[in-house]
């Protein structure tokens, strides 16, 4: 192979040669030439020397002009960083961040004559005329403009160097800050601008890209609408294309956004829960047995037998508590093999997770999750909000309206059937809620109590797992022949009408539990190879514990309005998507 | 079934009756008794008249002696909380924690007239005398004993009950804190002593353990080692009984100590990163095509397809450097499917990993990769002190040697090499180290530079996956007969000999990655669905970049010296157990 010989720092410097025109005339056979044919050939020489002559005063040219640029050494394309030692001009000069410099020239004048050096990204490059160029420099959230102008000491070859650099190109930028004469619209940063005194390319850019950046920061199209112009005549690149070309659809501003908010939410819980006494654990993701059902469970092959992939850390979190560590969480992937396309569900998602031992009653851990969910909410309010503001400047929605502490509307599940009867929904006691039912709930909550953060308290037990502990008045009420009548220490947690988190008292007796697991609507085998242990566990003295779990992407996609779930995920697993 | 008639809540609160005995003869048939027959029947009718004199006489005392309790209302089973409103005596009291209570009084002497109440596990519990009754008390990692004295006001039946509590029973204490006599040589808090007024079953344990908690707190018995008896006389139980039984054995103080330093690495890696920028990522673990090679990789049946576990999110966190997001974090789980049954190896584990642009020098990675090591190191001597003592009384070690910050050895590969040659061993200039030649070379390093932690840099091309980039000098060097000759920009961390980290500059750019893919020593398709995405993400402008993986199982294992990985592992997977 021809690039096996090349040396492969030359690589990312130049594309390889064209292959040149053959400018003398084919050899078609062995017979002479015509006198037509004599004549063009005679016309085709001199065409030829005509060229040739042109060039070689061209490259003349080029070459006096090389020799006059004075920028000669303050750009073009450095060697692959790493490929040899390190020769940029600036070697061991700090590196400033736009950001930064925002800040601190927020209030004071820049100091113009000081340089600053700095690695970003370009948004775009344009050559205004043969003597000025402006370019957009992007790090993070930030972007600037750059101005290149020929002077004494920057040569026109530097700026037409400089508006020429391909969209999305890394450089390296020596520059003097200064004010510009009137806001710059286009960018973050309006008050600022720099001017460009060296510009080197530390990784180019293909000029021609699968999809804009720019049009990765318009919303995705409405549900069924086709990629096509939006009425501003820009494109509208359906959700798939962008998910296709999730690295460049990433580079978005509101999607750097959304990455930072999710990874604030983790934060956010961690940080709670730490204070709180709870110890992260890490429980595994391949089980011996589906323990939880076995519909939406996905099947490994582990050697000469099967593994499972766990839908969720609840029959291990339970083993912890039983175990003595009274309080843990975990932040890990669920796996679910609901082959459901649809923009709430994932067949991959992170999530949050919790189990506490309690002292009374399980309230005690309702309460504490319902400060957790207000520590998140006003924790993303007062470290996120310029990220929540970027985004939902793109994807247009409410703010999330939150309740006084303590003061989180927790309805019983009686209570939210009677509203919405109250509203005109048909529906019965221990119906579960349909996800419209749900949203409906959700206004009417909104609307009585003005929060989009409630609590849906004790669940028909009927519609809940099997460890699932019946509630005090549904055990004394309790009909073997109506086993799952009645209600259970169970809830859920809503955002904005939809379900964020589920959770339970759980069941920490042996029998009982066994017993459960023979009267529920699904009986599960209690012996069996995914159980047995777990409901061992219950017999060597476990306190009563309670707990929940939390899909951290959906809290993502509500906290911020976004229409798919899928935008919240870094690199989104559905039924038919396992790439890239 | 009989138990389904059961009101639920009695299932914990006591055991069926046993079947009385029938004290009627047996009507064998129908012909009449003979006078033999007729006399034992006369003999056990007295027989029986004298039994049921006794038994009422009994209960007589029985219900004398239980009107007579004085502590009637004071000890028992309560019954299953959640079943039923909470009816314990001490309601909304608030719980005291043993680790507290023991810090309070460490220096000033205890209110001996104050009630103090809190939930804890028996560790075990004995008669003394009908008067006199001692059990311990656990809350995580502190016990203390409780003294049980009849008195006026406490009956002999409430001593008699308390010492026959099953042992890891839960149990609601009330009480007050004494000095003791003399200090209490087998437990934690030595200091003080619970002297019981209330004392209730939360949940009680079988009297019949499969293992005990007390021989969990013992070494794993050396490899080879039959479970038997240790010269004391006490049993040591094997590593699989442990593991079978993982929920009594995680009781074990010393495996709380384990897992809440396993946590504080995750902390501290955490924090550490933070400070320095680091965004927490959530990158896939079912991913549409094996990315690092086929052969240790599990494939997960996904709907009509197949889909394959991460090895690592090597892949993704690079993706994510070309998505602008400059320092990425992530802990999650790691699958490996390799058919390994050592003390070293797990089929899934956790992985602490980091990928950061730099800017000149991949080394600046590879200076904040130490710091890191070094703040998790330093932290867990500072927070995690009586955690560690406690790990290294059962499982002797020497104390880990630390390098002063900045002073963390940096060996190039060449530099191991030759001390290894030095001590006597014979290997190749590029030759991979074996793992007793890892364990020399960590010697000979801590025997010169006085640390149990140190850098192997530049390590030979050759070994290395395809992504690393070749060291400078290599590919000046470059020779197409030999593409693989020489060094790479790569790195492994090393504790007490062994391999904690690997990481390298990785290649950003997409034409010489593509040359390296074809010439690796074991070429991979760059075109591939795997990896098609990964290569394309480096044409669109990707900035230098570096990091590496951390195996936590491992630096937990080397930090506190264990035996085997598997200790460092909640429930360990491995190719033979993915139970419980």
């Amino acid at each position: 192979m021809a690039e096996q010989n090349a040396v492969p720092v030359e690589a990312s410097q130049s594309l390889p040669e064209r292959p040149k025109d053959d400018a003398s005339a084919a050899e078609d056979g062995k017979k002479g030439p015509s006198k037509n044919e004599l004549k063009k050939l005679a016309k085709e020489k001199a065409k030829a020397e005509k060229a040739a002559k042109i060039k070689a005063e061209e490259e003349a040219r080029k070459k006096e002009a090389d020799a006059n640029d004075v920028s000669k050494a303050d750009y073009g394309e450095l060697p692959m960083l790493g490929s040899q030692p390190y020769t940029a001009p600036e070697t061991k000069v700090e590196r400033v961040s736009l950001a930064q410099l925002a800040d601190k020239y927020s209030t004071t004048e820049p100091d113009e004559n000081a340089d600053i050096v700095f690695r970003a990204e370009v948004e775009n490059a344009r050559n205004q005329s043969a003597k000025l160029a402006f370019l957009v420099f992007r790090q993070g959230l930030s972007t600037i403009q750059a101005v290149v102008a020929a002077s004494d000491t920057l040569s026109r070859q530097m700026v037409k160097f400089s508006g020429s650099i391909p969209s999305e190109s890394v450089v390296l930028v020596t520059a003097n800050v200064k004010k510009p004469f009137e806001p710059v619209k286009s960018t973050t940063i309006q008050n600022l601008e720099v001017h460009v005194k060296k510009l080197f390319i530390v990784a180019k850019a293909d000029a021609q890209l699968p999809m804009q950046v720019a049009d990765a920061e318009r919303p995705i199209p409405a549900e069924g609408q086709e990629e096509q112009q939006a009425d501003d005549g820009k494109p509208i690149v359906t959700l798939n294309t962008r998910l296709n070309n999730r690295v460049i659809d990433l580079r978005g501003k509101h999607n750097h956004a959304i990455f930072r908010i999710k990874d604030g939410i983790t934060l956010l819980f961690q940080e709670f829960l730490r204070s709180k006494g709870f110890m992260g654990a890490n429980t595994p993701r391949l089980l011996g047995a589906p323990s939880e059902g076995g519909a939406s469970v996905f099947e490994v092959s582990y050697f000469a037998t099967k593994a499972f992939l766990a839908q969720s850390p609840q029959l291990y979190k339970q083993m912890l508590i039983a175990a003595r560590f009274e309080r843990v969480m975990e932040v890990g992937p669920i796996f679910r093999a609901e082959n459901s396309n649809t923009a709430r569900h994932l067949t991959e998602f992170t999530g949050l997770d919790m189990e506490m031992a309690f002292e009374e009653d399980y309230h005690e851990v309702v309460t504490m999750l319902e400060e957790l969910m207000l520590f998140i909410f006003n924790g993303l309010r007062e470290r996120y909000k310029k990220e929540s503001d970027l985004v939902r400047s793109i994807y247009q929605v409410e703010d999330f309206k939150l309740p006084e502490a303590g003061k989180v509307p927790r309805l019983h599940f009686k209570e939210g059937i009677q509203m919405l009867r109250d509203d005109g929904v048909e529906i019965g006691d221990f119906d579960d809620l349909s996800t419209p039912d749900e949203k409906r709930l959700g206004a009417l909550v909104l609307k009585k109590y003005g929060s989009d953060f409630y609590v849906l308290d004790q669940f028909p037990l009927a519609i809940r797992p099997f460890y699932t502990m019946p509630s005090a008045e549904t055990q004394a009420a309790y009909d073997p022949k109506n086993p799952n009548a009645g209600y259970s220490n169970s809830y859920d947690f809503f955002m904005r009408g939809q379900e964020i988190m589920s959770g339970a008292q759980r069941i920490h007796d042996a029998a009982f539990l066994e017993k459960r697991m023979r009267e529920h609507v699904t009986p599960v085998d209690s012996k069996s190879d995914g159980l047995r242990d777990y409901v061992n566990a219950f017999r060597y003295g476990c306190p009563p514990h309670a707990g929940g779990g939390i899909g951290l992407e959906r809290i993502v996609m509500l906290w911020l309005g976004l229409p798919n779930v899928r935008l919240a995920s870094l690199f989104p697993r559905d039924p038919s998507r396992l790439l890239p």
